[in-house]
């Protein structure tokens, strides 16, 4: 197999060529089909702190979808041919990319307990880009704040989990679904999507009565506000880690019954949830597509803000 | 009908003679039999900021329980001679003794929406104490915070919210209950009831794992130090307003997926389930008794620190 090495900050990611691995107990070997490129593959090339979480050297790429090549003893929900994709926070609790070699690679030795079944309908490089902002997304909306039809509900921040989580809100049905974002092209985008309202500040929504406000800014304020303005007995789920601290008005928090949540990562069901939206067209997300060749190249457009969508490296076979 | 009428702060209350109730749709007459006297009315009497939620002229007292003489047109839950208790924040929306009069009069006009039945095993005395701090504090810890027997649990601010939560806990059979308390008389106190360890600061339970912390002091640090120190995935619930704000870790609470929730108040359910574990003698209330004639007295020894246990006023029937 071949693969993008990393093996410290500040140095450039290096082709190599290692043994193909061998399923073992409760593993599987996939042969990787597409693998999404995300600005946490920037952070580690760039950020020392990634260091810790990086087992080193490591073939990087934690958004992956391929086919299953050879299955090991013990393994019953998955066979030889079946179209899967990673969660990358599953129950094993290692993340492809960072615990173990990952989708910059020809070949991947993943334990079956975190792999989805790709649906017949998906392609596999439309797996793979749902697999980490689509899925932390998603979690955040639906299965931290157990969104629903019917609800109102608003997001802050119109980035790459907040337009997905728009998406996916409108797919749901959810037609009170309100953005809230500084950036005049991110309130152009959400507006597009559909939005119901489009506003700069979160206190402009403060008439609606929202049930749920998902916050994937987190810039303290952000939070403070999205609290002071849902409704008596509203939720808001906090996402984004703009600042290192947030602080809230503990009487309205406590005499109006509202409920501060966080999300991080998300499960299989997850990701199957949002598989179903993609099968029937409910969802279509626009992808930015690159080669397994150019892997390094890409994530420095990605860097330099070239990139529009998410951006998806496919391999040869799934081109 | 007579009762001790409040019409303005820092004005003593006065005894009134009025006209006896008739039970208006949906409502019923209660003869009122016992009357719990609580903190708040303390602040009603001195301090200005109550003026607006009390609806003055009004007869005070919202821990209430008593027996029905009088059943109005479309009331089909209870009948005459029911022994019943009102929840202060029952589906009415409106509390006894701040919306409507109080049982500091011998008659109380209220709605059945709000009533929770007696057991027969309960005095009417019982039952008042419980429709207040009980139900506040059996609200926070079992409905917010959803505790249950195995969980690792932790109580900040052992007073009369923290001792009743405490022995709610043991008495639904919680084995690993903790207190935090900074005064050794709350510390004593909850060994006595038998918390599994009793400590000055939350920080200290850090190798414990808590699942859960019940803050009813709300003192900021308090909160933000409970925050940190329940395990991944706990949940902190802020019931006390010892502080105004209070600021958290942004990093911790999202990464480790934590959740602050917010209690106030309490709903019939809570009460039906104290009068279940009082009914069986698991739960038994400490009460400090007084009479009708002697409200305006006994509000004047609780200001003064002298009451020990809940203060409770019994009308001569069920003395």
């Amino acid at each position: 197999m071949r693969g993008w090495q990393f093996t410290t900050t500040h140095a450039p990611l290096q082709m190599v060529e290692k043994e193909d691995p061998k399923a073992q107990e409760g593993y599987v070997v996939i042969k990787t089909g597409a693998v999404g490129i995300c600005h946490s593959d920037v952070g580690a090339l760039e950020s020392e702190e990634w260091m810790s979480i990086m087992n080193v050297p490591i073939i990087m790429g934690h958004e992956n979808a391929g086919t299953i090549i050879e299955v090991g003893p013990g393994v019953v929900d998955f066979k030889v041919g079946d179209r899967v994709a990673i969660c990358p926070t599953g129950p094993s609790g290692m993340a492809p990319g960072y615990a173990y070699d990952g989708g910059f690679g020809t070949r991947i030795h993943a334990p079956a307990s975190d792999l989805v079944h790709v649906p017949d309908e998906l392609s596999i490089k439309e797996a793979a880009s749902a697999t980490d902002a689509g899925m932390t997304s998603y979690h955040a909306l639906f299965t931290a704040g157990q969104a629903k039809p019917g609800m109102k509900i608003a997001l802050i921040g119109i980035g790459g989990l907040g337009q997905f989580a728009l998406q996916a809100a409108k797919a749901e049905g959810i037609e009170d679904i309100y953005a809230v974002d500084t950036s005049d092209k991110a309130q152009a985008l959400a507006r597009e999507i559909g939005a119901k309202d489009v506003v700069s500040n979160i206190t402009e929504l403060a008439e609606v009565g929202l049930d749920l406000v998902v916050d994937f800014a987190g810039f303290d304020i952000t939070t403070s506000e999205a609290l002071k303005t849902v409704r008596p007995g509203g939720t808001v789920v906090l996402v984004g880690m703009g600042k290192l601290y947030t602080t809230i008005d503990v009487t309205d928090f406590i005499t109006k019954n509202k409920k501060l949540l966080s999300s991080v990562g998300g499960d299989k069901e997850d990701i199957a949830a949002i598989y179903e939206l993609m099968k029937d067209g409910r969802l279509t997300p626009k992808l930015h597509e690159t080669t397994f060749e150019n892997i390094p190249e890409a994530i420095k457009e990605l860097e330099d803000g070239k990139v529009q969508g998410r951006l998806v490296a496919i391999y040869p076979d799934e081109a």
